[in-house]
Parts: C-alpha cells; structure tokens; sequence
C-alpha cells in the first residue's frame, strides 16, 4: 500500500516505526540514545555510562552548527573537551572519544 | 494542530521533517550518514571519509545484534576491527575509533 493512500492513523504507526528503527540503529552503531529534548536541543546516553543520567547536551544553532551545553556529565570530561572541541574542532571526534573511553573502562572491569 | 487531525499529506510532510532532524543530528553529533540499505542493512559513511564509497555496513539480526558485513573499506581497517570487534565485541567502540582515526589524519593534514 502506497503512502499516500493510507489511512493517517497507520500512516502514523508506519513513521513511527520507521523513527523507531532510527533511533534502535543509532543506539546499537554508535552506542547512543539520542533525544530531541528541546527546540534544537539534543540529548546522548551512553550505552556504557554508569548512569543514565550522564547525558550530554547538545544545541544546534540555525544554521545547523551543534556546540555543546554543560551538564554535570560533561563537566567530568574536561580533557576529551580541551583534546577534541577545542584543539581539534570535532564533535564527533569528541562524543567517539567519550565512548572508546566510557567502554574500556567496562571492558576493563 | 494535533497529529490526528492532520490530512495525510501534511502528516507525511511532518513526519519526513521529524526523521530529517534526527538524521540531521546524527551527522552532526556522530559524524555519520546513517541510511537504511535493505531489509535491517544500514549503511554509515563517515564525514571525515576520504571517499563517500567508504561505508560500513551492518545487519541487523532477527534478536536486534548487528553485525559488520565486509566492504572494501571495511577491509582496511584490520587492526580496529581486531581490537574493538574482537576483543572488545563493541560495535560502538569500533565506529568510534574509526571516526578518531580518520578525523586525526584531517586534522594533522
């Protein structure tokens, strides 16, 4: 059945698995829950934190540059943000480093 | 306007935004493009990618455990996957140090 044929209400179930499948493949690839928490606002979980309450925050400004915002979490990372924000400019690079960090200190263990 | 109440089209047009916006926000925080490539394939090419050919590509299991299929991009990376797939068994941990490992050769370039 063809999208624009269906009905809305599994219409909408058909989108919401479909976000489902997303945010399951993020969680699983790259180790992450990824919320929209606000208006432009993101939030991250790690997969290996010790809490669930260690999320960092992120907010993506209108022309789509996403900086970090604190949170007692990322407040605890001080030299992965001096290594990977600040020197290298690299979120991604950062929010990696927070990973390979968080999973070797379980691995470890 | 609540979701129920929207016609189909304006619904479909909400939902394609919604999905845009996480897709947004997992480049811009993971430093991915993430697409869905068949049934439960993913495939994720990496911003700081030499080539948009580099993909690595996933299955997804029946029970939710993903799994790296080869690529020949995948076929470079021997000592990550030896680490981080092998010994550590984290999928997570080894797309991180993918991003670390490629991001590293831009920045020092």
């Amino acid at each position: 059945m063809k999208q624009a044929q269906m009905l809305p209400e599994r219409l909408k179930e058909a989108f919401k698995e479909r976000i489902k499948d997303f945010r399951d493949a993020c969680y699983n690839l790259f180790g992450y829950k990824l919320k929209l928490v606000g208006q432009r606002r993101w939030s991250i979980s790690s997969m290996y934190a010790d809490s669930p309450d260690d999320v960092l925050l992120f907010e993506i400004s209108h022309s789509g540059e996403p900086s970090l915002l604190e949170t007692p979490f990322s407040s605890t990372l001080g030299d992965l943000i001096s290594l990977h924000l600040m020197r290298q400019n690299s979120i991604p690079a950062f929010v990696s480093a927070v990973t390979l960090e968080l999973a070797s200190r379980q691995t470890i263990a």
